[in-house]
């Protein structure tokens, strides 16, 4: 069951002014956790929290004896230069600690002289990976995605038989993923033209983004111990963006026989703030499968599963292009997707990664794939957005994309949004692309 | 250039008299280093390099005061409870420590009794993976194995396009990787029988070994910086036993379009010793390609690659079943191989895997792909001994084999041998099959 609790109370208001904005991404129903510093300081990474266009240095609050208990524990844990050990705790000690981050934060309290003290704007800081991440695993959720992706080679045929019974995933990499503002030379590849006989190193010429969810594990399962769909939730911290850049033409001539490598290894990028499931309680959306699709075995399949397996997070896709930088444009929206699409829930990605007793670390993340929607315009990458890169998508300014050129920004934003409930968000996650070294 | 200095002197004796024996796998001019402690003591794990029957416990030679300036450094880093940041000094500070290492194991150095206080025996001791693993990347080196496998797939065309320019590769699981003696149950999975519309749970019943070698990362590149051809060793610490279990019921219904994923990363065991590539030097072999198979792509092509970029390391792979263990008989072997067959050098790994700007960490795991060579009986697979287990193997105590069964152990053992040097071993890398747990 999906509990709500006080602090998803929509009437409550925080004594931090920016918190209570209307469009705030951050009020004091979200509450998310990230690992940050000062920019330009000398001070160590540390955990914390986002409230308005503020930060609670969770280091600073648990030297205030403001906590106690499970709550102190995890500010301790959280104080940390990564978020591995508070994320291993689980999600009591999230909770715990979220719970009285609440009420600490709302106005009236006793507590705000102190807890001002631990303040930090956002506009100086400077964000890491939240965590050391162990093992990066790629789903492959959305089913619109490995239509669109099919159909491009089976265009009678385009889903694989197996598609709606395994929660499809591949292992990643995890040396080369980043956090926002992360910057990348095009990846150098062997690509084979398919009129050529014989492949030729050479910078990219179909690099593409890929539109994800990120799933942060905290809770470990012990090696050779099977997660149950109903308590795989237990395991996951929270949820953050995450863009999966993909060079096309490198991933078409390598893949066969083992799946992605170096088409995908060269950078993945995250969005600092995770997202934790409590906060996401209000926005959990319901699961059944149609009549006309195969019923999820049982290990993948629960009533509570059904009910509110799913998170109802908007997610736009948008670029900011060199020259709209020169011309001192804004990005531009150029995908709009939704990660209740996914054809497969976190509960059922955890309950079938351990399904074999393959151990999950606390800090280890899945990309819940390429999060298209059922609609063209909802897709969540170029590869889909321009057929192949046979349609171009025409910019505002001007300009058009296949795929993406030097210079280009792509930003990832989330939301949630439901009648009755006050809307959090995710933030942001952007990265660039630079030329391509010089040959090599 | 492949050199040769001191350390490989076959004239070399050491004052550990099991160093010296015939068969001995360390002698002093092996000398590979482990993660260990004793068992049943609080100690904690600390690097060792073996000599004779006998461990150097680093940490306490880190205290003697025998060793100096870039030994002494690399020792102390070396004393820690991983190796990780001593494989980040790169070879340059491990060459340095074990120059210092072969002198003071030397018959007649003045330091044997300070020297003799630090020696741990081997029988006393156990073992953890060398390093905490961050990336763990599979290769598919074996032109045999993978012509093999292919054949069971495509009989007339067994070899992919790419496979004779690609060093093939995929991003496979750190966290299950465990030291020789890892135990694990049989895994259990989605099983699809050919004849059957729906796949079901349950234990795998086509259980496999890997027979391969590992691959450690030492020193590191830039993020987004290739390794060319031939500085590629440089950033190779040395080499290990490696088997990658596999479950090929599992794998063969899960495996489109991205490859293997739970099939492979319920575990993985590497063993103790890594044999550093200064002891390998005198085991180098030429690698130039027939006339009939494509030259590699400059990235992946050196005159030093063709002179000396393979490795001469014969590997036996060896099978304990429950029934012979009841017997009380040793271990028989099953398949015998060499890792100089493989298509794809490690340095053609190394400059392949980053040549995208993908930034490889000290600890990192390469694994070759399974080692099978050119004949039947030299496969590394029980998929390849038994033809897909149509034909089964005959043990000589009257049991037979297609896949693993509950109770069996495999071991991998792996020894260098050439004219004129010292042989040296890998020890050996041991694992084995519980039944799978009760129905889930």
């Amino acid at each position: 069951m999906i509990k709500l609790n006080e602090t998803h109370d929509p009437a409550l208001v925080s004594w931090v002014p920016s918190a209570n904005q209307a469009n705030c991404e951050f009020p004091i129903q979200n509450l998310p956790f990230a690992s940050f510093t000062v920019t330009g300081s000398d001070e160590l990474y540390r955990g914390g929290v986002a409230i308005g266009n503020q930060i609670v240095d969770l280091n600073a609050l648990s030297r205030t004896g403001l906590l106690d208990g499970a709550a102190q524990a995890a500010c301790e844990a959280a104080s940390q230069s990564t978020l591995n050990d508070f994320m291993r705790m689980g999600r009591e000690a999230s909770a715990a600690l979220r719970l009285q981050l609440s009420r600490l934060l709302r106005k009236g309290t006793y507590a705000e002289p102190v807890v001002a003290e631990c303040l930090v704007p956002q506009e100086t800081a400077q964000y890491q990976t939240p965590c050391q991440i162990g093992d990066y695993t790629d789903f492959y959720t959305s089913v619109f995605h490995a239509t669109n992706v099919g159909k491009q080679f089976r265009p009678d045929n385009p889903l694989l038989p197996n598609y709606k019974w395994i929660p499809i995933g591949y292992h990643g990499r995890s040396s080369s993923i980043d956090v926002s503002g992360q910057t990348f030379h095009r990846p150098y590849g062997q690509l084979k033209a398919p009129d050529s006989d014989t492949p030729c190193l050479g910078p990219s010429q179909r690099l593409d983004l890929e539109l994800e969810m990120g799933i942060f594990i905290g809770a470990e399962n012990t090696f050779g111990k099977a997660i149950s769909i109903d308590s795989a939730e237990q395991h996951v911290f929270g949820l953050c963006l995450f863009n999966d850049w993909s060079a096309r033409d490198i991933q078409a001539w390598e893949y066969q026989p083992l799946g992605p490598f170096l088409a995908k290894n060269f950078a993945s990028t995250v969005s600092p703030w995770v997202i934790t499931m409590e906060a996401l309680a209000p926005f959990r959306t319901s699961f059944e499968r149609s009549q006309d699709d195969p019923q999820p075995l049982p290990y993948l399949s629960s009533e509570s599963n059904n009910q509110h397996g799913g998170v109802d997070i908007n997610i736009d896709v948008l670029i900011l292009t060199e020259k709209m930088r020169q011309e001192g444009l804004p990005p531009q929206r150029i995908s709009s997707s939704n990660f209740k699409h996914s054809y497969w829930t976190v509960a059922q990605m955890v309950a079938h990664h351990t399904v074999n007793g393959c151990n999950l670390r606390a800090g280890d993340l899945f990309g819940s794939g390429t999060q298209s929607g059922p609609n063209p315009e909802e897709a969540g990458s170029l590869l889909e957005l321009t057929a192949g890169g046979k349609q171009p998508l025409k910019l505002d300014n001007g300009e058009s994309r296949t795929f993406l050129e030097d210079g280009d920004t792509i930003i990832l934003r989330g939301n949630c949004q439901r009648e009755g409930a006050v809307s959090i968000g995710f933030g942001e996650v952007s990265g660039t692309v630079l030329p391509a070294h010089p040959a090599q």
